[in-house]
């Protein structure tokens, strides 16, 4: 098998992004092929070196699982020499990434009006959590200010008066993948027009872009939408249920399937009762739909319930947590789990890319830098 | 202001999506500008023109809020004639996508394979539950089956007896974004090379993409993450927490941000509390600083400790519903809602897009298309 040309091949992209939005960006970005070089700070570098759970070697195994396949030089943009050398850099980039707080970058003097005026081809994009506009642009945002500002926290859960927080950063991680879509989108274009481009991209704009049902549920209902713990606001049965020895999901999203579902749970006068006779009546009386199939699948367990509703075609599945996960055989045909191995030879497994590209998955990188690990290799490299 | 030039203008997508994965993926293709062909099934079409809630004209407004700026024509792909229309639509493509069961083209003699050797320069996307290869593949998927199967819901909620889904559908919208990003790329590489692409995209592998933290600390603790309610993992305080009125969030990840908070708490002893000197001490003593910091925060409404967090620094927020997301400030200066008007001129307020380009937000489509809307019109256009 010949290696796939990746998409982002020979693209170089000057990484200035800490903690998680924008490294998880730019990991994206070396995934397809970028030469991501990060620019860190001198002595602590990316401040989620410093975050658990660290590696016996005492390296962050955070920071590696998001920085894999990226180089590290470090430049203390507050000097003369080290910025002259960072603009140096910048008229050989095709793409600068960061997630400061907005206006970190012109008050270095390095903001994006100056990089491209530069280099005119150059796609610069800022991660931050509000955005570089509004009213609330100056504010620090962590994930969990932006799920609860953005009205995710609010719909996730069981109960009103205690809403969870999705179990993943995906406020960060949402910016993350939006700005990288961005950034190719951008190169693209750039393919076509020789013209870079400036992209402003804001944790709470991407969180409230996945809220679509929820936003015109609210339109069209006037009714606030709250949390519905496992279920699916207008499809029903689409919930957890428990079985005698632990928790499933069912998904009997149509009237054939409501059938068959109450055929394999051996309560088929459910079929004939009226409250629950179509989609909308079973989402109305929900409570009550929940209770009868609850009262029928204590009988029996998780393993023999699954069995029964895949021979008889209603999608079902088990609750895997981490560790089932991490042994499901899907995930291992698909080649999704990626081992980083260290200088010292210590492997950690980490998730590897949903992109399968002409039969393959691009080769990951296969570690993570050392602060300022490349820093004479970049420097001679891009500035020879 | 002139308008911006949309990275995607001039590329031209047959879409066989239907529901959300799909759709989501080519509506953001659209919003870059795309031209965006939905190619639906005779008398329904896209199932999802089936889901509610329903606007008053009878349109699901769940499929209004997914489908802005696409066309709609009709083809019965199991027949010769609209197959024959198909594939000389495939000979002007640039993507085609589609989210079928694995095999369903093949069957119909349209595989990616066929399609591509008929266009080489086409870049094929299949978006499925569980990819085109696995033991699954054939499973069908609903997104609360990739969320319990994913991992996602063993770590969302407050217990791990009563796990709870993402309030919006994130395994579907996951999928879509990772699919717009890998066509957006596949189409940069074709620049360059000339040649299409062949794109398989899995709702699991993209759910399991973001759950990077849980890995890892899996891996490095062995102990199998469980649903932390607000909670980080690793940084603390950072959750929610009630005052006299109310719910609001508060996140102090470093230690001048805990002496701050612990001052504007009016609870300046635990500064001093050994157990809770450190952010690695503050989280294994959680509930132990939860209770304190609890006690504190009955006494002022949310508002108050609002105001006195901001002045502070102390990054905090309220947990916002869908209502009081739609009056944000931030989101209104950000442009962030965007109305959608149907043939009657009725209004529907939907998310807009999060992609700010040259500081411009890209002009989104207007309105949805009706089943089969625009078939003269598309034939003509394309196959002139």
């Amino acid at each position: 098998m010949t290696a796939v040309e990746l998409p982002l091949a020979g693209m170089k992209v000057l990484d200035l992004t800490r903690v998680l939005a924008g490294p998880y960006c730019t990991m994206l970005l070396a995934d397809l092929g970028a030469d991501v070089v990060k620019i860190e700070r001198p002595g602590l570098g990316d401040d989620a070196r410093a975050f658990g759970p660290f590696l016996p070697s005492g390296e962050s195994a955070y920071f590696a699982g998001i920085n894999r396949g990226k180089r590290s030089i470090v430049l203390d943009l507050k000097q003369d020499a080290d910025r002259e050398t960072f603009l140096k850099l910048v008229a050989q980039a095709d793409a600068v990434v960061e997630n400061f707080r907005p206006g970190t970058m012109e008050s270095l003097g390095l903001g994006s009006e100056k990089l491209r005026e530069l280099n005119p081809r150059l796609v610069y994009t800022s991660v931050s959590g509000f955005g570089r506009t509004g009213p609330y642009r100056r504010r620090p945002a962590y994930d969990v200010i932006v799920h609860a500002l953005g009205g995710l926290m609010s719909i996730t859960g069981h109960e009103v008066e205690r809403p969870a927080r999705v179990g993943s950063s995906i406020s960060d991680i949402l910016a993350g993948i939006y700005s990288a879509l961005a950034i190719t989108a951008a190169l693209a274009r750039r393919a076509k027009t020789e013209r870079g481009g400036d992209l402003d991209l804001s944790m709470l704009d991407c969180t409230v872009a996945v809220l679509e049902n929820a936003i015109v549920r609210y339109g069209v209902t006037g009714e606030v939408p709250g949390p519905l713990g496992t279920r699916h606001p207008s499809i029903t049965p689409f919930q957890a249920f428990r079985a005698s020895d632990g928790p499933l999901v069912i998904a009997a999203g149509n009237d054939v399937l409501w059938k068959t579902l109450c055929t394999v749970l051996e309560v088929p006068h459910l079929v004939a009762d009226p409250k629950l006779a179509t989609n909308k009546l079973r989402t109305e009386n929900q409570p009550y739909m929940e209770g009868a199939l609850q009262a029928a699948l204590g009988r029996k367990s998780v393993a023999d319930w699954l069995a029964l509703l895949e021979k008889a075609g209603v999608p079902a599945a088990p609750i895997q947590n981490i560790q089932q996960l991490m042994d499901d055989p899907q995930l291992q045909a698909r080649d999704m789990w990626h081992t980083l191995t260290d200088r010292d030879g210590l492997e950690l497994t980490t998730p590897g890319t949903p992109l399968v590209l002409d039969g393959q998955k691009p080769e990951l990188g296969g570690t993570w830098p050392r602060l300022g690990e490349h820093q004479d290799e970049v420097l001679a490299e891009w500035l020879r």
